[in-house]
């Protein structure tokens, strides 16, 4: 893949977006020296984890398109960060997944343990939207207010929760083909979408740019999970950095106990090219976009 | 008391803002037949469970001061009272206090489970911020902005988060009573302030008048925990709704345990003083919230 100089390039650009968001976050996380500073340290372990960013990398780059201030930009993808980071906090804990793992290294409640875990999670949430709503994050209070919109129905019950949600429901309930994509566009699929979206809302761009890069991100969601279901299958806990065949062990239907590995990877290559497609209303400014659709469909890890 | 009439139009005054606020989180809640509908089940039985409403009382008698449309207050009330009501549903976990019972019913995880109450939480922390930023809230974004800023600093890891991970570290480390205080003012105290405060923020008050609610609301909330405290010594739980002296068995220390009920039923009457005093700047409109100051010391349960 090395010797692919398009494949390459995608690499050092999501490298380079990966860590100024890590260096917005670094600053943006709290520290004292007071008796509660565990609270933050468990904070700062749930987000500094490593993790491709891919959300920073799409808001960042949805936000070039409309030539947006990159610290606007990194501001707002540190508290996309740290919706993503919370949610996989509470989702390691005992009562929801118990995982002891995550990306190769033992989860926040296993470090800490699971009071410390559950506040954390609490607190990162809700300094996603103190730094939305800051002055710094965008000078007009309107954008600031759509932003703080877009996120918490992201994030909340018709969202992310409400897909977690669902994703309980599916341990004792058979999901067909339509749940687990309804599943899974709440889940993950609406943060990821969120995180175009707000490239567009703080660029004020019109609703046929705003909408091109909401269609391109679903689309990208579905395909980058299909992906992670057929590395779930295939890949070695090694190159996950997490324990792989959770789900089949659990008898939980995925994209790929449904179609099967052949169909799962045909629809998620359909799903990469017309996510792609949805950006030719860009004229070839939108390569970076276009380019992680791509990957997020080879990628092994 | 009844005997006393200004008490008992205070009674009256809390059952309609209570009423009131209870309407608008009925309208806000989500609700589906869908198969996520548990989540918004226990969201429900998180918040729509009786209680004070202290903080909506605050919150729509501070936005009175200063003509506030009744519906933009009631809304910003719900979005505090989705706080409150979430970090209620967290602090009763298993790894948290373990508490089975809340004013006399059993909490969100005993009748749905600890997944469900974890991610019931979490969406209604995220509902508050979504709340807050709708146009219907307040027409000026700034001002909707603030109100954001307000709540999730007071939530927050510099506020009630805080102050509940101060609570956990109380369990092994032996406070004075300044720590106490500084817990205290983190765990309810930032929250009952941005209650006063967001009528304030909602009516673009003066700096004078906004610092006024403030201090104001730090007395309350201050003479409000001690008071708790007092009643957890000397209350039943018939009268509480919930078990007693639970912190005197986990050999906590409280107000009581350091002042002694003698000290800490007078400091509760000094503090109480001192926030009707704060008011005075409001030359008698403000005799609502003057009078739930003397309340909050007087009750029983």
């Amino acid at each position: 893949m090395i010797d692919n100089p398009a494949v390459f390039d995608l690499r050092t650009a999501m490298a380079l977006a990966a860590s100024a968001v890590e260096d917005a976050l670094n600053q943006l996380l709290p520290k004292t020296d007071k008796p509660e500073g565990r609270l933050f340290e468990a904070m700062r372990a749930g987000t500094l984890n490593g993790g491709k960013r891919l959300r920073p990398f799409l808001l960042v780059h949805a936000a070039r398109l409309f030539n947006v201030q990159e610290s606007c930009a990194l501001r707002a993808a540190a508290a996309l960060e740290c919706v993503h980071s919370y949610s996989l906090v509470h989702d390691d804990l005992p009562a929801m997944d118990n995982a002891d793992l995550r990306r190769g290294r033992p989860t926040v409640h296993k470090v800490y343990n699971e009071a410390t875990a559950i506040l954390a999670g609490d607190a990162l949430l809700t300094l996603a939207f103190e730094i939305l709503a800051d002055p710094a994050t965008h000078e007009a209070p309107n954008v600031r207010c759509e932003l703080v919109t877009a996120l918490a129905k992201a994030a909340g019950g018709a969202g992310m929760v409400g897909g977690q949600m669902l994703d309980l429901v599916a341990e004792t309930t058979e999901l067909d083909i339509g749940a687990i994509t309804r599943l899974q566009r709440l889940k993950t699929g609406e943060l990821i979408a969120c995180a175009a979206e707000s490239g567009a809302i703080l660029g004020r761009a019109s609703v046929q740019h705003r909408q091109a890069l909401r269609a391109y991100a679903h689309d990208l969601g579905l395909a980058f999970q299909i992906t992670d279901d057929l590395l779930d299958v295939e890949g070695t806990e090694a190159e996950a950095g997490k324990p792989v065949r959770r789900d089949a062990e659990a008898g939980k239907a995925t994209f790929v106990t449904i179609l099967g590995p052949e169909r799962a990877r045909e629809q998620a290559g359909i799903l990469s090219r017309q996510a792609v497609a949805h950006l030719n209303v860009f004229e070839g400014r939108a390569a970076p976009l276009q380019a992680v659709a791509q990957f997020v469909v080879e990628r092994r890890s």
